[in-house]
């Protein structure tokens, strides 16, 4: 790479959100010549694969509702009208919850707006719960330990059919490859971006430059391998925004925590017939199932036999502002001491396994759980998916070439679209997102 | 300080919001053990004692309305009523602004509420701003120094004759001396509180605790001087709540950035004519002083013949996520590059004087720039007052007394009465601020 090369647009990250932006951009606008940049080696090696790769349209938000929806049903696309093998299987989502926990007021109207939305969804009792997963726990009367580790007994499971899981780095390479059939610029990676260069608008060629009362923006990034300069700047970085947005003084609102997850082999007779539960969906697969306490979580992988068992992180689990490698190693008591004994009280079959591999990346929040999608200062951010970019990418995506183009309303998959600015910081018209994991 | 002390209530930070919340929970809890901790020898000595000191009800929203108003309005009482010296002069807020600031929808609405909420303000047009400030300079035809700065030609003023400055060290005193004869416990200085201790509620002795079952509840400080316990930990430490937030996984949604004062003394005839200001006010001294370009403001300072003179920082000024002591240095090319261009174009007299001190501090950003006061996990935080921490420290400190009290609404001075959770994160209700300097 030379000292100062210029393109039209310039990637900073490869991540899901990247190669999908740079696919939209590169088909809306053919004769932009657009660079994509990853710091790794690969695209989508950091946080889109340490994900666990499940998507939903199963939000509370109609914004979230309309991304997702509409990025599933690309993804779905993808794989059975393209043919593009995403690995992507519909096993469905399902949320354990407790009787009280069914009936508060936000699960209701999470259930009444997905109903709006034309979001499918089936509700189950108990009794029909414990007859399609028979290694389920539903009842805790007597045992002291729930009551100590505030276990909530299982009396309803809200399913939905449309949810399901897939492999994340397919999905990467589906984007990716259309991008390069159409780009003349070859994507680089091992290029770390340091910072992005902003600069008074006009320059005047004085030492200090820019001062406050000049226009400023920012025309390209300081790399590893030298300057580029962009008229349009786009930050798909995910967790790593706030170590760009905040030197030039622009404010990502987004925060990163760690995550982790555990892999663990079916290798015991109750684990493989949970994995092939049936009565669910057609593959007769076990659904992404979230259990009533603690954000534990798990979801089937049937191409190594096993589950991948999260846990969402609330009170007690570090805010990184910038995420460092030490944020990206899992931690085998954390599994031990507060994942596992969650898991095993509801689902005991799990109580003689142990994982075989684990890993940890990093989870982006926004403040309300919606993305951000806004172009300012020659920046074009696309950021804080909170934790579902992969289900949201496709969405962001097309939000992003619209920003780009110019145009008031993006178009999304399935024909719906959503005004370009909704995401933005400065016109955001979203509503919280109340179903976060 | 001995390994483990007990209190009822430990306060970080003796700061204006810090003081104030030790007076009203103390006033209004007497028989509770309060102790008062700051890092710094004396109280209120970081960014209360770095800020403009100076005093406005003229906001947007309804919320910063009545916060100011009523904060104003007890200052007003504390130095008049009472008869404790704050050096609160009512010279007055003075938005000079151009044509198309003027008739900006934003701006008119902002007049608007104001009239609604009952905020005096009095609007002046080009001629008689002319008339009362013959330093100012109000035509830049012509001016190929003007377009290339992108100053706008002033117009309009905007007058609000509610507001003025005060002596922060005294204000701060006030609350301090007023809390020191009701309370048992004397204020500490020259403690760093490290961490925040949170803890498993109930404990169970386990090592490794607390685990993600487990409800947890923050019982304490760690600090340089050893541990102490309170049921209700006080988080005011402005600029600083990341540092303890973020460890235990609470999101302070605030973020900083530095902000400078650099000091002009009126050292020549038309400086003097300018800090004896005729027409606003009744002391016959000059507004604080909003120019329409690039955030460049002035303030007043008698006691020192002189002014003190500031800016809004906006693009191009890092948002600093954690304040270090680098910080807190000011920067003469800043004055000399930035400020003072722009400065001395509107009001030439200021272009043969320089800066005889300067300091610099923390402004902490919350994201409607209205402050939150909340209590949630045993702490509560009264934080992000968005370079506004004085005008509104009695209102918060007010809000925060009603939250540990459990009461539904505060009684802020002069009568009227806020929601206790309307500051919070979880049940915010709040109009997002637009005039923020």
């Amino acid at each position: 790479m030379s000292e100062s090369e210029t393109f039209d647009i310039v990637i900073i990250g490869a991540g899901i959100i990247g190669v999908a932006t740079a696919y939209y951009l590169q088909k809306n606008n053919p004769d932009k010549k657009i660079l994509l940049l990853d710091r790794n080696l690969a695209a989508g090696q950091a946080n889109t694969a340490m994900s666990a790769a499940a998507v939903r349209n199963m939000f509370a938000s109609s914004t979230n509702q309309l991304l997702t929806d509409s990025s599933v049903k690309f993804i779905d696309h993808v794989q059975n009208d393209i043919g593009y093998e995403l690995l992507f299987e519909k096993c469905g989502y399902l949320w354990l919850l407790s009787d009280s926990q069914f009936h508060d007021p936000s699960v209701q109207m999470w259930m009444e707006r997905m109903k709006a939305s034309g979001i499918h969804y089936k509700v189950y009792n108990k009794e029909e719960l414990k007859e399609m997963m028979p290694g389920l726990n539903v009842d805790f009367s007597n045992s002291e330990e729930a009551e100590l580790m505030n276990l909530k007994e299982v009396s309803y499971g809200l399913y939905g059919g449309d949810c399901g899981v897939l492999d994340p780095t397919r999905y990467v390479e589906y984007y990716l490859d259309e991008f390069k059939k159409m780009s003349s610029v070859k994507p680089r990676y091992g290029v770390n971006v340091e910072k992005l260069i902003l600069e008074a608008d006009p320059k005047l060629e004085l030492p200090g430059e820019p001062f406050v009362w000049q226009e400023k923006k920012v025309v390209g990034v300081r790399t590893n391998k030298g300057d580029v300069r962009a008229e349009c700047v786009v930050l798909a970085t995910g967790a790593w925004a706030n170590e760009l947005l905040d030197p030039i003084g622009m404010d990502s609102k987004t925060k990163c925590k760690k995550r982790q997850l555990f892999v663990v082999h079916g290798d015991n007779q109750g684990l493989k017939q949970l994995l092939r539960t049936k009565g669910f969906n057609e593959m007769e697969m076990c659904p992404f199932t979230i259990l009533p306490s603690a954000g534990v979580y798990f979801r089937p992988q049937m191409q190594e036999e096993g589950f991948w068992i999260g846990c969402g992180d609330k009170l007690g689990r570090a805010y990184k502002y910038i995420q460092t490698d030490e944020d990206y190693v899992p931690e085998s008591s954390y599994y031990e001491n507060s994942m596992f004994p969650v898991l095993s009280a509801y689902y005991p079959d799990f109580s003689s396994t142990r994982p075989v591999n684990s890993w940890a990346g990093g989870y982006c929040y926004s403040p309300d759980a919606i993305p951000f999608v806004y172009y300012e200062n020659g920046v074009l951010v696309a950021n804080g998916a909170s934790g579902s970019g992969i289900m949201k990418a496709d969405a962001m995506a097309r939000i992003a070439d619209a920003l780009y183009r110019g145009l008031p309303e993006a178009e999304l998959f399935g024909g719906k679209s959503i005004p370009s600015e909704a995401l933005s910081i400065k016109k955001r018209k979203v509503e919280i997102e109340s179903v976060v994991i």
